[in-house]
């Protein structure tokens, strides 16, 4: 049984805090007057919630605006203007991949204003890529001028079920990586919040951002490749599944059919080397070229693909279905995967290319930092006890 | 921008009344003490509130309690002790099948008071189907002594896609079903709200409110049989699909395979007719006889379902599956299905068979029509607004 009490002046002031800088974030500056009509809030509540808000170094006073041309300066002293200081903070979005780490930094915004990426050996040892990890953020913080003690959070993607401390259950992508404690590792190097996500969950969080499925708020994101994967989004929710494993459809590709993506691309009698991506770039750019054999391959994985997805859709029903993974070669995807939906749905899903192609999972990587800031700065509990 | 405004004395009323009607719901017999200590609400508030309880019919003064043997009579008048009257209501589960209607009929604590079913043909026509279920109703209400009047929520589960106004999408297991406005069409017969949901979520919802399923928050209900179907549940919530088709694993069984249940169950060259459950139960039978065919048709469905169920366990990662449907036959689906999943999952969910049985879909329907009413007498608004 949850308990009612009585107002709580703390809680009242945080809730009013949160709503006012809300209102500050969307309106880009604002006056005392408009943020009382924005909040509902009285006037000396609004001015003290300010006051509070400059000392903490979220909100700053904003250059008087200038009259329009032709618009007679009013009389007397102009209304102060206030604006969300998204300097005040910043977040990092970081994807480590098979072939690469690559790094997005943000204000507390969100807009990015730094950004890097180097390759990487896919048979780098753990610490090896981890190192790569860190020697990029400190370029990236160096040459953006930002201080790492402004970092509020940092969120990653990587392939693997990853549990909910951030260490990794199970990769078969990366060696090394199973077992590892991926967020306790990294937040050595870090002294804020870092929030480890699988890569295909935060490639679905991004497409979802500011890609192919911004209007859509239950979407499947499919990650092709070498080790598939596949993120969802429900009710504009992530969907991690019980233990961080919903849509590993690296396994669903191999349910009763032996045949990894490997063998399915090969144009001999052996299957290409493991997780080759350049061996696959050949295959698709020979198919393209005209090569039967290639194409052949080629046809082999994307029914594959096909058949994969279409058994997610009639697991989850969403709206929009987003391919990404390879830039290059998934084209030819789309009207297969479309024409087998319509076989086996009333109302197939959409389907989309991903609109942020490898820049999806850093993006979403960062998306996750920002929502975990914006949590603190913007939300506050509520104070009903949940219904059972 | 959502407002925040001060304390609205009627948003407190019902908020205040919803908490004492939950905390009397939950204690059997309360005295005013007890309910001023269980919602840490002041004495003057609770009163104002059970009497306004009271004059709507949801409180009763309970008979005072007798002294326990031995245990001296206190002094004075004893204190007054309040119930919440479960009788003051009354709700529906109807189950609509390809067989049979079912009927459960529980006061407002969802205690199962009456019940009833009838066998119905399954070629017989949308009305005369709709006709049973009316004639079903009568006589359940008329042998409980209930009035219709006092009916608040009726809850129907049946096979296919629901939409979200009731309307029935897609439904190949009814003759007239697809295209029908059931809700409507029931709604013609109940003063109050009708709820339509697919069987197999109806299913899903009832072994999580008290069947194989009480603990688990993450689960599938899998429907075995002709027209096979998969209701979820994601942190306790039923996850309907966008197109409220998630879980159609009818079409998912026939992915890439062109075989129904009936060919696979089937014995000879011929599958058996459509729809015919008196067959499958002979196919059954004969297995479990010793009959090689048989056992061979037998295995050859299981197989097939082992792979559906994995493929649903891939995408969406649950804590338990649970598979019901078919009463009988089953029991040698729990062990190929265990050891397929632990092929393919780092951490398989566990495993059970259905602990409702035939009454799992009326069940889960008279669950959500308890849900629909709860909403109503337990739950308030949040006064704040929801976060974009």
């Amino acid at each position: 049984m949850g308990r009612l009490t009585g107002g709580d002046p703390s809680l009242l002031r945080r809730i009013n805090s949160a709503v006012v800088l809300d209102a500050l974030r969307g309106a880009g500056a604002a006056t005392l007057t408009d943020l009382t009509r924005a909040t509902g809030l009285s006037r000396p509540t609004v001015e003290g919630v300010v006051e509070g808000l400059i000392s903490e170094g979220l909100v700053a006073e904003a250059a008087p605006e200038e009259p329009e041309r032709g618009e007679t300066r009013r009389q007397g002293r102009p209304a102060r203007h206030f604006r969300f200081r998204a300097e005040a903070g910043h977040l990092l979005g970081v994807e480590i991949g098979p072939h690469r780490v690559a790094v997005l930094l943000s204000g507390l915004d969100g807009r990015v204003t730094g950004t890097g990426s180097r390759e990487v050996a896919h048979t780098a040892s753990a610490d090896e890529r981890l190192e790569q990890v860190r020697t990029l953020v400190a370029q990236v913080l160096r040459r953006s001028g930002v201080p790492r003690s402004s970092l509020r959070a940092v969120g990653v993607g990587t392939p693997g079920i990853v549990a909910a401390d951030g260490s990794v259950r199970l990769c078969t992508a990366l060696p090394g990586w199973t077992g590892l404690p991926l967020g306790e590792r990294l937040r050595r190097s870090f002294r804020c919040p870092v929030l480890v996500e699988n890569d295909a969950n935060a490639a679905a969080v991004a497409e979802h951002w500011e890609g192919a499925a911004t209007g859509s708020d239950d979407l499947v994101f499919v990650l092709a490749g070498l080790s598939p994967g596949a993120g969802s989004l429900i009710g504009g929710r992530l969907h991690r599944g019980h233990g961080g494993a919903a849509g590993e459809i690296g396994a669903l590709h191999l349910l009763g059919r032996e045949a990894t993506p490997e063998a399915l691309l090969s144009t001999t009698d052996e299957p290409l080397p493991p997780l080759d991506e350049q061996a696959v770039a050949k295959v698709f750019a020979d198919a393209r070229g005209g090569d039967a054999r290639a194409s052949a391959a080629v046809d082999r994985f994307l029914q594959r693909l096909v058949h994969d997805v279409a058994a997610l859709v009639l697991a989850l029903d969403p709206e929009l279905v987003v391919v990404g993974g390879w830039a290059a070669g998934l084209e030819g995807v789309l009207d297969p995967l479309r024409a087998e939906l319509s076989r086996y749905c009333l109302r197939p899903p959409r389907v989309a290319l991903s609109a942020l192609g490898e820049t999806a999972v850093a993006t979403g990587a960062l998306r996750l930092a920002l929502g975990h800031v914006e949590e603190r700065l913007f939300t506050v509990e509520r104070p009903l006890p949940e219904r059972r």
